[in-house]
C-alpha cells in the first residue's frame, strides 16, 4: 500500500520502536524522583538534549521536551505576548501551519500582521529588512518574525537563515516551524534561529513528542506551569521513552539525508515529469523554486481533489488534498490562496508526500495510477 | 528491586504496551487525513472515547485527549479564566498537586482564594456550601471549585462525589483533578463532575498522554488552537497509539480494583502497623481519614526524610521524600505544610505508594528494611 502522505504523518522507524521499548524497560522511572533509577534518568534525558543540541547547533539548556509542535506554537506565542512590549508587533508568514497562525491570532489580538510572499509563498529576506526597519519608525514596531522552514503543503523552503540574520541584526525574535524540515533535510544551523520547533511524528518518531529550542536569552521561558521540571521550562512529568524515540528517529533521518537525498529528489523530479507527461495541464505548485524532495503539490487539469484522492485510495495509493489538520474542513487552502491560486484551481490541487523508505517503483506506480484514474474520471463525468 | 513510588510513575503496563504496538501496526495514519486508513483511526479513537465517557460516566463527546494532568490544568485554568465573569473567584483547595495551584494561581490574579481544610487536608462539603453561598453575597462570587480526587502526597482522598452536588446545586463549575484516583479506585461516578482529569503514566499507560473531561455546558471549549482536531477543543494531531494505550491500562486497572483492592488495603495497613511496631514515635499522615489503598506518608520518629530514602535505595527500596515534581526541590511540601505539621516533622517525612503488582512481601521486606536502616542511621549519628 504504497503511502504518500508523509507530510501528514510518518509509520514509526525501527529505530524509534526499539528505543522507546528499552526505555520503557530500562528507564521509565520518574526523572523528577529522589533516588538513583530516577538519577539515571535524569542523565539520559540530559543526553538526550545534548544530542538534540548538537544536531541543530544550538546549546544543551535551549533544548525544551514539549508534546508536539501545536503546544510550541502556543507556548512560544503566548511567551512573546508577555515578554515583548505592548506595543510591538509581530509578522507571520501567511502560509504558516494552520496552528502557528492560530496561535499568533490569539496571542496577538489586534497586534499582528501578514508578510508578503511571491508567487512560490516565499519570504524574501530584502523585502523582511525593509518591512523590520520601516516599523521601527512607524511606532508600532515588529519584535517578532514567523517563518516556517518548510512548507507542509507545498514543500517549499523559506530563507530561514537569511531572515534569521536579518532579525538578528535588528534585535528582533525569530520563530521558526521546523516541523518539516527536520527529518527531512539537516537540522545544522536551526540553532542559529531564536526560536524553532518540530514534533516527532513528522520524522519517524513517535506522536506525542516534540522538540522546542528556546532564544538564549530567553531564561525566563515557560510554557506549562506547575512542578519545576526542565529547569521551569516545562512543567508535567518529562516523558523519556519518547524523547529517546525522537532522538532515535531524528538520527536515523540525519543519516538518510547524507545517504539518500540526492536519489530521493531525483525520482520524485521523474514523477513529477512523468505526471506532465501523462496529464498535459497539469499545474505543479513551487516548483520554480526550493522544495523539500519529497513533496509534490500539483493541480490537476480536471476533477475535484476529494475525488482522486478517493479512487486513487481504492487503488492502495494515499495521498492527501492539502494540511491533514485541515483536510476534513471544507474550504480552500489558505496556503494556496496566498500565492494566488484561484479557488477552482485550488480544488484541483492534491499533495503527495513520500518517505525515506518511499522507492522509485512507488513514484511509477503512481504516476501510472494517476493516469488510469483520470480516464476512469473522464469516462465517469 | 520492590518500587514503592507508584504515585510518582508507574511501568507500563504489559496490556499497554502491547495496546500501543499494535496501534503503531495498524493504526498510525494521522486520523485527519482523507483516506480510508485514517478513517479507520478515526474510528478507533471516537470508540476509545465512548469507552472513556463509560468507563467514567460521561457522554463520549466530553472526552478530550490532551498530553497529561499538566497540560489539562493549565487549559482548563485558562479556560475558566476567560469564561467566567471577570469578578468571579476561584476557590482551590491548598493541597493541590503543583500544577493546578500554578495554573490557577497563573490564569486568576487576584481572584482566587484558598480553600480551608481539615487535619487531615480533607474539604468539607458543608463549610464550601456555605462559603459558596456566602461568596454570592459578597460581590465577588465563586465561581469554580477546584478540589482534587485523591492526594498524591498522603492518598487521604476528598469528598468529590458529595462537592459536586454542593457546586451543581449552586451553578459553581468544579474542577477535579483525578491523577491520583483512576487506576486505583472506579472512575465511575467521576463524570458527574463538569472538569475531571487524569494522566496515563499514573496507571500503567505511558508517559505523555492524558484525558480530560470538559464540563457538558462547554461546547466552546478549547486547548490548543490550529487545527480543527477534537471538535476543536485540542488542536494538534492525535496520538491514537497512546490513547489506545492508555485505555488498555487504565481497563486493566479497574478490574484489578475489582479482584484485590480489598487485599491490596490490607497489605498496606499491615505495613503500617508493624512500622509503627519497629519504629515506635512514627506518626501516619492522613491515618484518620479514608486514604487511597496503595499510600503511606509517615513521619519518622528521627532523621531527615532524604537521609531515609537514599540508604532504602541503597537496599534496592525506592520510595520517596513527596511528590515527584517537587523532590528535586529543597523546601517543605505545601501538602503537609496545609494540613498543619510542623516543619521539622515534614523534614522526617516519606512517602511510599505501592501498586497493583506489589505483593505482601515486599511490604514485609520494607518493613524490616526500614527498622535495619533506623539501626543504621542512629548508629551513624
Amino acid at each position: 500500500m504504497p503511502y504518500f502522505d508523509h507530510n501528514a504523518t510518518t509509520p514509526l522507524s525501527p529505530a524509534a520502536r526499539q528505543a522507546w521499548l528499552q526505555a520503557q524497560d530500562e528507564a521509565w522511572a520518574n526523572p523528577a524522583s529522589p533516588y538513583r533509577e530516577a538519577a539515571r534518568v535524569r542523565v539520559r534525558l540530559e543526553g538526550a538534549r545534548e544530542a538534540f543540541g548538537l544536531l541543530l547547533g544550538a546549546a544543551a539548556d535551549r533544548v525544551v521536551h514539549v508534546s508536539g509542535a501545536t503546544e510550541a506554537a502556543s507556548v512560544v506565542a503566548a511567551h512573546l505576548a508577555r515578554s515583548l512590549p505592548a506595543h510591538a508587533r509581530v509578522a507571520v508568514n501567511p502560509t504558516e501551519h494552520p496552528c502557528v497562525l492560530a496561535a499568533f491570532a490569539s496571542a496577538f489580538p489586534g497586534r499582528w500582521q501578514g508578510l508578503p510572499v511571491d508567487t512560490d509563498g516565499k519570504v524574501e529576506p530584502d523585502r523582511v529588512a525593509s518591512l523590520l526597519d520601516g516599523s521601527r519608525a512607524s511606532g508600532a514596531p515588529v519584535g517578532a518574525l514567523v517563518v516556517m522552514a518548510a512548507n507542509n503543503e507545498t514543500g517549499v523552503l523559506q530563507p530561514w537563515a537569511d531572515l534569521g540574520r536579518v532579525c538578528r541584526a535588528r534585535g528582533v525574535e525569530m520563530v521558526c516551524d521546523a516541523s518539516q524540515w527536520l527529518g527531512k533535510l539537516p537540522a545544522a544551523g536551526l540553532g542559529e534561529v531564536d526560536w524553532v520547533f518540530g514534533t516527532a511524528h513528522k520524522f519517524g518518531g513517535p506522536k506525542g513528542v516534540g522538540l522546542l529550542l528556546r532564544a538564549a536569552q530567553a531564561d525566563g521561558f515557560h510554557g506549562f506551569v506547575g512542578g519545576g521540571q526542565q529547569r521551569g521550562h516545562r512543567a508535567g512529568t518529562e516523558d523519556y521513552p519518547g524523547v529517546a524515540a525522537m532522538l532515535a528517529a531524528l538520527s536515523e533521518a540525519e543519516r538518510s539525508q547524507v545517504l539518500w537525498e540526492e536519489e530521493r529528489a531525483a525520482w520524485r523530479n521523474g514523477f513529477e515529469r512523468a505526471l506532465l507527461a501523462v496529464l498535459p495541464g497539469s499545474s505543479l505548485v513551487g516548483a520554480g523554486t526550493e522544495r523539500l524532495w519529497n513533496t509534490v503539490s500539483v493541480s490537476l487539469p480536471r476533477h475535484e481533489n476529494h475525488r482522486w484522492v478517493a479512487r486513487l485510495d481504492q487503488r492502495g495509493f494515499q495521498i492527501s488534498t492539502g494540511s491533514a489538520c485541515a483536510s476534513g474542513k471544507q474550504g480552500p487552502s489558505h496556503v494556496l490562496a496566498a500565492i494566488g491560486l484561484e479557488p477552482e484551481a485550488m480544488r484541483r490541487t492534491v499533495r503527495i508526500s513520500a518517505g525515506w523508505a518511499t522507492v522509485m517503483t512507488e513514484w511509477t506506480a503512481l504516476a501510472q495510477a494517476m493516469a488510469a484514474v483520470a480516464a476512469e474520471l473522464d469516462g465517469a463525468r
